[in-house]
């Protein structure tokens, strides 16, 4: 484990439009977003040089930019966007500032260190698998993973296209809100949804010190409600989407570098080199099975989260992992964290984590979810929890 | 693919003793070997990072210090020994000087390299699955891998323990059998085989212009002996061979890394974490029948190269392919390569490679190989072969 000492990869700086709603904020973008004239790095010395320097930003960089922010700097991801830990072997692990022996998550680690190290207001990160919603979790930030296909990805590295999205953090919950105004395009609420489902099989299956730190949560949150009750959300097991998850993203993201991988034979972390080799075998079979559960799953989350209706789940089944652990170690608890962010890139459905409660110590976060385009409704959420801690 | 300006990758000197048979000679270390005091790299920055500093020298440097070569060097190897062309995209491509736009050949590499640039008289490798014989052919050296088991390969890196050998390069006959005396610890004979066998699958299995320009060196070699006969080296075929030893060596390899890429989960070229990944997948019932494969294969050889018999083939199936190749065009050109060398790994035979030949200018060596414990009468062919030029 190489310790980084800045969450940056480089300290490019263009300033925000002079007036504009996010005017005076700073903002960082993950190295999978396109800023023009310099390399898209990804993570990865042998993905930077074969690819030519954009000329154009990221929409989400120019949206930002656009409404005032001033980019200061791009920031550390996990090789490709393949990780879940955020321990990147080439460029190092950002430092997780409320937790420092520990892990700040991936692949979005460096956009989250540089928040929860408050070296700008906001950051962009990408959510394919949990990128976003696992650093939010264990670097106490808010993080959203908006409703898939509802911001636009150009100049966005791609991973997974059935899963990718666009996130971004903040430490408080009015910059949060300010910020995700303008990139979901949409006024942020006051209306709070009627109906609170707890998740009852997310809860089980995380670890029992997590279910209780949360549970404070949980309460301040049914208050907010009129009604709650607890259900299942995935009636075959949270493994068993995952399942299906773990089919078709590592399938998607193996068409997608496949070509790279074979023309240039890069230098890449055993893990995920792995993977993809793995992936590479994924039968028709198998990705026929996972088409189908990913219907079943999204009828499901349609049939729970009607209108005015949110489901809340830890954000991560624990706290974050100690740093430089052996892979040994770290594979099972990978496997836990992805299967508890699997409905997210299975189903499309938008999540917001909010930060607030501590497992000896450690950040870790409650998340809510809704159906496909309530994301404004859950940082309405996130900001009436806030209001009322 | 990045260019290397040096062979080696470090400039290590240890003098050799005053007297001595090979006192005036200089010899390089492939970084597989220890050297007592400096970090055994093999070609991989993790690997360095995990093991401690060697204490000892390896039997075979320890061996040629004794008998007065000095050592100047330790020299750029494919990544811990998992690769045949020589491109290592950590410490780069060491130069091919008789080829300068192609790769030297690997693993030994550097080696081969330093020997080819006059950079030393003779230089340490390792050949499991043909890593000192595929370098000779592509730099038009002289090189050996010894009967399997003959040398001490205390201090060399294993691979694949049931394959790996201790083998060596020099430019002129002379030299090397000056080297081979002392790490053989036997006299070069003046007498030579009576029989040559021709393996014809082997040259068929060669492209048709290396066979051609190989075609005056077997001649020279015949007038060396009695009686020659064209024969096949390999009843079922040398890619039937080749399937047992791609089952065996990669299993074998699997079992010597696992440890480390599970525990340290270090960066790899793709190609050697592809393959240490599908290697780990590899049936018992596969290695199982490979075994059996091996045992049929050793019996071949064993009543094919009666005593006072040779068998002559092709080094390698065609000169070195040009630096820079994409992988998806090297993986056919690797698999050939391999299977021309898998009979050495698999049945643990000797083999001497003898430079001569060119092949649109580029270095090409034919290659003898004889029963267990004939390594020294196979350095009297090669040093007959130069006396006859």
């Amino acid at each position: 484990m190489i310790e980084s000492t800045s969450p940056f990869v480089s300290t490019v700086r263009i300033d925000g439009a002079p007036r504009g709603p996010l005017a005076g904020l700073t903002f960082a973008a993950k190295d999978l977003f396109d800023v023009a004239g310099h390399p898209t790095g990804s993570g990865n010395p042998d993905w930077a040089r074969q690819n030519a320097v954009p000329t154009r930003h990221a929409w989400a960089v120019q949206r930002l930019l656009d409404a005032g922010a001033t980019l200061i700097g791009k920031t550390i991801t996990d090789e490709v966007s393949l990780g879940i830990l955020g321990e990147n072997p080439f460029d190092g692990t950002p430092l997780n500032p409320l937790a420092p022996q520990h892990v700040p998550g991936g692949s979005s680690s460096g956009s989250a260190s540089a928040v929860a190290q408050q070296l700008c207001d906001t950051a962009l990160g990408t959510d394919t698998g949990g990128s976003v919603r696992v650093p939010a979790s264990f670097c106490g930030l808010y993080g959203i993973r908006p409703t898939h296909g509802r911001l636009d990805v150009t100049g966005m590295m791609p991973q997974a296209p059935s899963s990718d999205t666009t996130g971004w953090f903040a430490r408080d919950a009015d910059t949060f809100a300010r910020v995700s105004e303008v990139l979901l395009g949409e006024p942020i609420p006051r209306e709070l949804p009627s109906s609170l489902i707890i998740a009852v099989d997310a809860f089980g299956f995380a670890d029992a010190d997590t279910r209780a730190a949360l549970q404070p949560m949980v309460r301040r949150l049914s208050t907010l409600v009129k009604d709650v009750r607890e259900d299942v959300m995935a009636p075959p097991g949270l493994s068993v989407w995952a399942r299906a998850q773990r089919t078709l993203q590592p399938w998607e993201a193996w068409l997608t570098f496949k070509e790279w991988v074979e023309r240039d034979n890069p230098r890449l972390q055993w893990s995920v080199a792995r993977g993809l080799a793995l992936a590479a075998m994924i039968s028709e079979n198998e990705r026929q099975w996972a088409e189908q559960m990913r219907i079943e799953a999204r009828a499901r989350l349609t049939w729970l989260l009607v209108p005015s209706t949110i489901l809340c789940l830890p954000s991560t089944p624990f706290p974050a992992p100690r740093k430089g652990l052996p892979l040994s170690t770290l594979t099972p608890l990978r496997a836990r964290i992805t299967t508890m962010e699997a409905h997210g890139g299975l189903t499309g459905v938008p999540q917001v984590s909010i930060p607030g409660a501590l497992v000896d110590g450690l950040p870790v976060g409650l998340s809510v979810i809704g159906g496909h385009g309530t994301d404004a409704t859950l940082v309405a959420v996130a900001r009436a929890m806030a209001a009322r801690r």
